[in-house]
């Protein structure tokens, strides 16, 4: 059979990757999927690198276009990134009949539900398993791995940044600032770093597999975004002390409010038990574990970023459409894990419907009563106590820190009792809230 | 579209699950699948409990022929375990065009090449996901989410009897038959745990594994079996004093011997340093590391075993076999990942090529000189050490113990070293030899 022909649009990092791991395991590749897969063209506007690195094996333009409109490519690779020029190409793309592989997470979880419709109507499929986890084979095992299973949650290690700035202040007792620094230094941030820093990155990536999980659409505008740029190096060792780890997590959740169902969909710090594989996941890499009502808890983990791993899902996507590029659509997996005409209407839930367990961190003034008041406001909130520490205050120090960690409540609970807390006089600045999940 | 029709053979525990399951979650399965699966009819010896099982909501006899060779039926689940009838029956059903389903690892390391040549030649799917650690999506994540990379090695944490024996072993310092007993009374391992502690299930499972890893056929006799029945408590105090666990390893590795390609395929226990997030799977967890050229690590954990989760990994072969029921047979995912012509006949290595470190526990005579004795014959073999621990001898005792780790060697080395060593007259029984893998 003729290879099948496949155009680039983009040869930056993970482009090249893909081309090399391509053009290195050619032979394992075909003999795996039946038939050759080449790439013929890439696009790049910075032709001369593109020249460069495909050394002539393929023809370069500057111009996307010419290669989404060559009616000689079956498959076009998005790698340009960004929500603009990319969605345009992608859905050009696909009204030329094409089949897309992208590990555009920002397109996706923004514009997926045009970008799907458009591909279910033309009978092509996109392909985003190097949208979520790099190289991890996560889009497909929730979306193929684990059909029989009513998923009820799944949690995400997915932003390597993020991960390893933690691990670093952690390991080294260093705050945040100092940390991203080292990490920009190291290429692990970027220059700006602001998507992986503020928690977007994570949320467009939580976002995409909610709607695989929950076969509900992909609703990024209502996902609860949350960063670690305020987190203190000083709960990352109380959260120690207590047996906890703090990551950044995404978390999509199903949830039943005044019986209701709904979805939990947020990006957030965590304390997890220091003693869950998850909690155990360092530097830059990624692991999502998966709760499902046949299978139990799943984990997946590995690389969530760099050049050859995120390539390996491009590819592993070029191999599923090489196999079913000739099969009827009706028989392919769909996009969303569910049949199109099968999504639900379940809604995402604001974020003061949330349940989970919360850590609190005060700092007070050392004085009779202060501890009286507190649990007295917990009380009163129906929140009740799992752990509590109140250190020692340092010599010559009137004030000191509390921590508290409490059983599963609902968001708005606690943010009403942080507010009365912070009413009071003995209670200095502002209550440090960071969630907890036991996940378990 | 009209359901898709499936008969059940064998209701114990993975096909009651898989029963209970389906019903259970028909609706969700249905969105995803874009049309029902429906078991029909159920053969069991004990129809009694058949009929209890699935409630008279389907057929139920005791004769599994009636199912295989019944026209209405579209795909035959094989769960009755075991290389005789269950060969027949799967080789029957698919010479009457049936797909298959199975979880019965025996079967397939053992006779898979012959069913998969058959299953080829008639244009129907053997698919086993169950067969390798339960409910983890091992197979498809092998088989199709890794496809861009030349696999380097696996290594897997993949027989749960064995691995909750070795947590109890570790957590609370008891000996192997203590915990094992322990284990028959709480269900962990069965009344003849034979295959699991001597390694043979692992070693199925690795077998099926190294198949789809490297592109070769299925060949059980060829892999080096070694259990945990010789395990001592001391052995597992000694590699935690060195930061290492003993876990039972199924393991398949590219090797190069002499400038020839081979596979290494070897399951026994191994020591692994503890920090690796796979030496934390403790219990009756499963999980297995996979490194490939591209992707670099991904490891994939859950439970192996299981009513529940077992029927996950039979469903989704079930909904894979649906959607691509219509498609045609040259578009499926090769049952054992390369196209079938595609094999390649690199050769298992014997045991005593292979490369790896070791753990060597003697037991000496505290007097001088043995050190140097034993550090002359390493020498001589040309293996280095990597560290060494000798015990203090405790109160009247002339005797102690000396740990050696090596660097990695030859097998064959270091078991003529062993043979050196126990004709020394200072070192008293037999030298303990446990392989060591850094996983890295």
């Amino acid at each position: 059979m003729k290879p099948i022909k496949v155009g680039l649009l983009g040869i930056g990092t993970v482009g090249a990757g893909t081309f090399n791991v391509l053009a290195r395991n050619q032979e394992e590749i075909t003999r795996r999927a039946g038939r050759g897969i080449e790439i013929i063209a890439v696009a790049d506007l910075n032709t001369a690198r593109a020249n460069e690195l495909t050394g002539g094996k393929c023809k370069v333009v500057a111009d996307a276009r010419e290669i989404v409109n060559d009616p000689e490519i079956d498959i076009v690779i998005e790698l340009i990134g960004g929500y603009g020029i990319a969605r345009e190409l992608v859905l050009q793309a696909i009204a030329n009949g094409k089949h897309v592989v992208t590990a555009n997470k920002a397109l996706l979880a923004t514009h997926g539900n045009e970008i799907f419709a458009a591909a279910q109507a033309k009978g092509v499929m996109v392909a985003f398993e190097a949208a979520v986890a790099g190289g991890i084979p996560i889009i497909k095992s929730l979306r193929e791995g684990l059909t029989a299973n009513r998923i009820q949650w799944l949690a995400g290690i997915i932003n390597g940044t993020t991960n390893f700035i933690l691990s670093e202040m952690r390991d080294k007792g260093l705050d945040f600032d100092t940390v991203l620094k080292e990490a920009q230094r190291l290429g692990y941030a970027e220059a700006d770093p602001t998507f992986d820093i503020e928690g977007v990155d994570a949320a467009h990536k939580a976002t995409i597999m909610s709607a695989i999980a929950f076969g509900i659409p992909v609703q990024f505008d209502k996902a609860h975004v949350e960063g670690i740029t305020k987190l203190q190096a000083v709960d990352i060792q109380y959260a120690e002390q207590l047996g906890y780890r703090i990551k950044l997590l995404g978390i999509a959740k199903r949830a039943v409010v005044n019986g209701v169902e709904g979805i939990e969909l947020r990006v957030h710090p965590t304390l997890i038990p220091a003693k869950r594989l998850i909690a155990n996941v360092e530097g830059a890499m990624n692991a999502v574990l998966v709760q499902g009502d046949a299978v139990g808890a799943t984990l997946y983990y590995g690389k969530g970023a760099g050049a050859e791993p995120t390539a390996s899902a491009v590819i592993a996507d070029l191999v599923d459409i090489t196999r079913l590029a000739t099969a009827d659509p009706e028989h392919r997996v769909p996009h969303l894990a569910f049949q199109p005409n099968a999504l639900t209407d379940i809604q995402i839930l604001p974020m003061s419907e949330i349940t989970t367990s919360y850590y609190l961190r005060l700092n007070v003034v050392d004085q009779p009563g202060v501890l009286a008041d507190l649990t007295r406001i917990l009380a009163d909130a129906t929140i009740s106590i799992d752990a509590m520490m109140q250190k020692e205050p340092a010599d010559n120090e009137t004030r000191t820190d509390i921590v508290i960690l409490t059983h599963q409540t609902q968001e708005k609970n606690v943010v009403a009792a942080i507010a009365k807390m912070e009413a009071l006089s003995t209670v200095l600045g502002e209550v440090t809230k960071i969630r907890l999940e036991n996940l378990s």
